[in-house]
């Protein structure tokens, strides 16, 4: 890779960057062709890059999905990728980590995500469609803007290299899988000691309702748990002997309402939706299973964790009152976590500099493993928080217009740089 | 007691005490004054009598109301019953038993039930307000015709006793109490050895849809089981804390949805009916309590069985889905039972006899713990019918313009004195 | 087509069409192939053969796929079939009505059905995969005896048309298509005057627990209907703006409780059953969407139109509360019908000279649409049955493993010849 | 009544008024005695008072209860009371205005509330059944210490009536009738002008969690509506007919069930409980009828309102699902309101002066209709706030042994004439 010279440059090559990974969307855990994407950029810069089990433990996921991990391998086989790094990169993880400085100085994290979502990208009046970066693959699309936060990471990253033997510490930029979800991409890496070590870490997002030019440097998510929960009854001929008959169906809709019925809780706000739901197999027998998936979504852990029980007890109930099983399997999950006040202020000192605007603290309604960065860097005396960079969006994230302002992918890369730096300089 | 010397003087008989014990209803287990009446009307006939811990073991009952037990203590005693005797029907129950002749041939048995219904008797024109023998309780009504039954009863014993010394064995008649509502009156008479060792047994009922001058000799009644279920939560300030609440209205409205949701049963066909259900004391508190009673009416026991489990399950994880704890109480309850063909056939011919027409086989939907005795009996070797005799009703059973055409008193004693001669009179 | 001059040679005949139909088993309204062969199975007969729109209506159909018709045609047209004839059986249905016969006496009509299961045909030790004459379509299977049926029919087509000019009345049978799911086969036939001028009718069937060598001539079906009910919400983000949402999936489980809550119906026993439930995309949006598919089926006509009634009502208050709206689609339905017990006395008569034992009236607990014809020929005042020929069988009925006895064709095939010339041969 | 002359000397009378009061505890509307001793209270003092029609309209309450109004009219009169007073009270409402000042200066409302709860009080180690002021009337009881605020509103009027000649302006206490259950007390008093031209109003509670010595000067209520449903279906006999039945008890249940089912509002946060449910009368009928009672709590205005549409929506699609008609009754609500921070300022200033400490603004989760008083005010321009007067509290409001700090009356009486007198003074 040829060195970026100007921050006119850089903020180019970055749109390219980011232009590039939207083309080439990948779900969650299946970011192969992402990650060599990455590989490739930092080819050449002096920095250290942790792959594979290195930069993660995937059996600390919550769930793979392995039909799509296998889709999504063959597609980046067929893309060029090197056989043997896809297949690293299924069996180990696709995160990376990047690292850059080298001083004994602290040691602050950035974290950005790659994944995209099962989306059909909008053709037309759709700026990816105007200027030709479209995804190649109908159904799968950048449109939570993780390909902005993996081209803000590479720009950090160069920005950085370019002095790197100056810096009296060192910054890690993780490239994390699976964000979408919270299937566990962010527990995976945070299981490593990489994280733990950190002195700061600032997990990123861009757009969700923060305008261009401005900063919201103390964000806090909602701890989440998605649950999959299967009732297994028997099937029997509703004519023959229905009474032999063990009501999946029937389990899972009284299960259903009485999730959707627990009281609120006084110690937050909370939202509990049963998303899915799917039963039987045809109308002459008992449904003798039923799946439904669900979701908890807590402005307080707390809340979350006393939901979890709740969920548990209610489920496994309704399978009793129909006389079926139940398996309940946590697939997804994120922890809310606190922003440390003082890492904010740094930014928001930043920011100024930056001429970009500082918000006030504020909950953003969805969850984001983000927290996962922040808790376990606070557990082993760290500080962190989460931080949005605002950017104008086209549509509402998850949606087939989504686009945002490329702008914010200048403000991000040199808020961060900046802002790393002067952690590194500040004197513990 | 004057000697019955005539069949037209027995029926005038019957027909004064019907109204005497009209005027004077009383709820299941509290039959004092109508125990006494009867004891009454035996006196000094040559029987033989029974009562108390002699006629019922009073353990063997589902439920006697002690609330209920009192009032109609006191009314006893209001209306000038030993003190002594109503104490013992309460201790030992007011089942009587009355026995006629000596021989040692067949040992026959005709059970008649005693007990009311909570029900105001209409005024105005219905024939025992017009005749002047209406209740005398407000609310407390014989509006199922045990009245005639007892009647009945007594004048099968007078027209026997005339000859009681030449009977080649001998007749029981057993007063029962506490039919209604299935509450254990005949489950604490069988317990005894006086029914086992019957030869034959005809339990009998009036009216139900037989018109007058017909006999039904082979009716099935329905099994049935009454449950009162109990469940327990905890209150919570639905505004401080409602996630501390544990809610039995929502436990107990969710189990009454998936009882009525059992499915039919191949073997036969059921009604499952959760009655009443109450719960709950103010909208500030989550509701701690809840009651509710249900009954199951099935025509095959098998099938009451099937769903008395099914009951418990479904209560139990109703229950435990709103973490409240739950006790069932089964507080009422009659088996079903088979007729002998055998027996109706003698029954069938008797009526011919005395110019009444014999019905088929018939199917009553309703629960009659007359079950009982026939079970008792043909566990020990006897035989046994549930017989209906027939009568127009003025309006239907437990109604409060309910009356019979009182000819059915004099066709009834004279059917089952007639049957009962016949019987002892065979060679067995 | 070779003349069959013998019993024997028939019988051989029969087995070779049933497992010629068996290797190419198609789904309702699909029958292109089995159409196909019918047709060339009669050629050269002195028959006359109505096909097409001259067999049915087919705008009187319930439901008919068509992605399964465009799935099937092509199987048809791999499989040889003239590309006109299937592009007709597309559009006009796969019904056909062979008439032998020409006298001005009576009209009788057998009816036998043509269609396949989506079910998986058993390998290894099962009779077909033994002997070779397996399903070629996997997933798709003659596993309820319709291959026999249509034998049978051929072979009574077979048998009467050696004699054909002799007969002094007409005899038609009815090649229907589609009636497992009572999708409307049988009432796109019976829409036609081929069936209303009948004088008798008698639709048949194999096994149904008949054994070998009985034969149940007066057979009552269960009335049915089908419904499939899609609710449509409006999906909202659960954490955004929850109460935006009208949540489909909690209307339907709602009205799936409250559907298997209907009370039982005092004149006949039933079974209503919810077999398919799907609802909803992801677990962060209030589920914008349910399907679900529920039967009735009763043993009396009116409890299933009462039902009719009340799943409405259900159905739509349900959508109500959760702000949804519905649609119900009846995709199936089957009326009961009442078998003529003089025509009944005729077909045991012929069984008795058969060697084949008749059986009492019974009751099938399984819809069947043979009942459209037997309504119809009684509406003008002919006269009808619907029986059952006993046949051993492997398994169950739309098991993998079912098969049954093939002797059930000769028996079949005499009984119905013989049963028709007599019915032709009475005065009326 | 004779002058009272110094602060010592008022807090003494405070105290007797208080537990002369606590011993007559009057239900909602009711206030029979509580209104007469106000009345006797101020007699003498130059004062001007409305009652009656004159105080409020009351046309205007949501629900009053006639055989309440019966009970403790009849207690007033064998109290003593004038029965042409206890008429007028019956007729007119029990509320009273009093008011002092005749100044052309600013008027000033300052709102007590008078009614008890049905709460059995503690007997024992609890401080009004030590001292011999405990209530004279078993199952009711002020135990939420409205005889407090009673006796404060008595003081300010006692303590600003010294120097009625020399106040600028006037000052009206309004002793409400009915705040519990948020009847309709308020809603009553504020419909005539007397409330609406007040420049500024200081309803008042005290305790509320708020510790003795400290105010809370700018308190914001819950929006709250409390609902009566009542279903009305049809009674069948469960085995005779059971399809003929409306089956209110499983309307009401599923209701229940859907209602507890509604979303999280992204706007606030709001309980919503059924607190309450009867159904049925006897296990062998359908439930013909069910009755429950629920209540809305929210944070929110916009919140209780959504609700409000919602609840409607839920509860007649539930009993059209089950074939009953059913009436919603609006028997209680209350608004909320938002504290003028100007006049809590003011609040403020004089707590300090009074060496009480202010507290910032708060939520009490709960309803009050102390806010119809604040909105009305508002409406016509000028100012209010609701405040919470500190005090230790021996148990839990509406708990049996709920008992106050009665040092509390002298700190409410000093802050109210103070602030009143203050708020006269300025120029406006």
């Amino acid at each position: 890779m040829r060195a970026v010279t100007g921050a006119r440059e850089l903020q180019d090559r970055m749109v390219a960057w980011r232009r590039d990974l939207h083309q080439r969307p990948e779900l969650g855990f299946c970011e192969f062709q992402t990650a060599s994407y990455v590989l490739d950029a930092v080819e050449g810069l002096p920095v250290r890059v942790f792959r594979g089990a290195e930069a993660q433990d995937i059996s600390r996921v919550y769930s793979r999905n392995e039909a799509r991990l296998a889709t999504f391998a063959e597609r980046a086989l067929e893309a060029g990728i090197d056989p043997e790094q896809v297949e690293r990169f299924r069996r180990e993880g696709t995160g990376l980590v990047v690292e850059v400085g080298a001083g004994n100085g602290p040691l602050v994290g950035i974290r950005v995500d790659m994944d995209a979502l099962p989306v059909l990208e909008a053709d037309g009046n759709h700026l990816p469609a105007r200027e030709g970066f479209r995804s190649r693959y109908d159904g799968v699309m950048h449109a939570c803007g993780h390909d902005g936060h993996t081209a803000i990471g590479l720009g950090v990253i160069t920005a950085l290299s370019r002095f790197a033997d100056q810096l009296p510490g060192r910054v890690r930029v993780f490239f994390q899988p699976a964000e979408e979800g919270t299937m566990g991409g962010g527990a995976s890496m945070v299981a490593l000691p990489l994280v733990g070590e950190l002195d700061a870490v600032i997990p990123i997002h861009i757009g969700l309702g923060v305008p261009s030019g401005k900063v919201a440097s103390a964000v806090r998510y909602m701890a989440t748990t998605k649950f999959r929960v299967r009732f297994k009854g028997h099937g029997a001929h509703v004519t023959a002997e229905p009474q032999a008959g063990a009501n999946a169906l029937l389990a899972a809709a009284a299960a259903a309402q009485q999730l959707h019925g627990l009281p609120p809780h006084s110690e937050g706000w909370y939202s509990l939706n049963v998303g899915t739901l799917h039963a039987g197999d045809e109308q002459g027998i008992t449904p003798p299973w039923a799946v439904m998936e669900l979701g908890i979504w807590a402005d307080k852990q707390s809340v979350n964790d006393f939901l979890v029980g709740r969920v548990k007890e209610v489920v496994e109930a309704c399978a009793a009152a129909q006389a079926c099983s139940v398996t309940i399997e946590v697939f997804g999950k994120a922890p809310s976590a606190v922003p440390d006040a003082t890492l904010a202020e740094v930014i928001d000192e930043v920011a100024g500099e930056l001429a970009l605007s500082p918000l006030p603290p504020m909950l953003c309604k969805a969850g984001e493993d983000a927290t996962e960065f922040v808790n376990a860097v606070q557990a082993h005396g760290g500080v962190g928080t989460m931080i949005i960079i605002g950017s104008e969006i086209a549509a509402g994230h998850h949606q087939p217009h989504f686009d945002f302002d490329e702008r914010v992918l200048a403000d991000g890369a040199a808020l961060l740089a900046k802002t790393a730096v002067r952690l590194i300089s500040q004197s513990r």
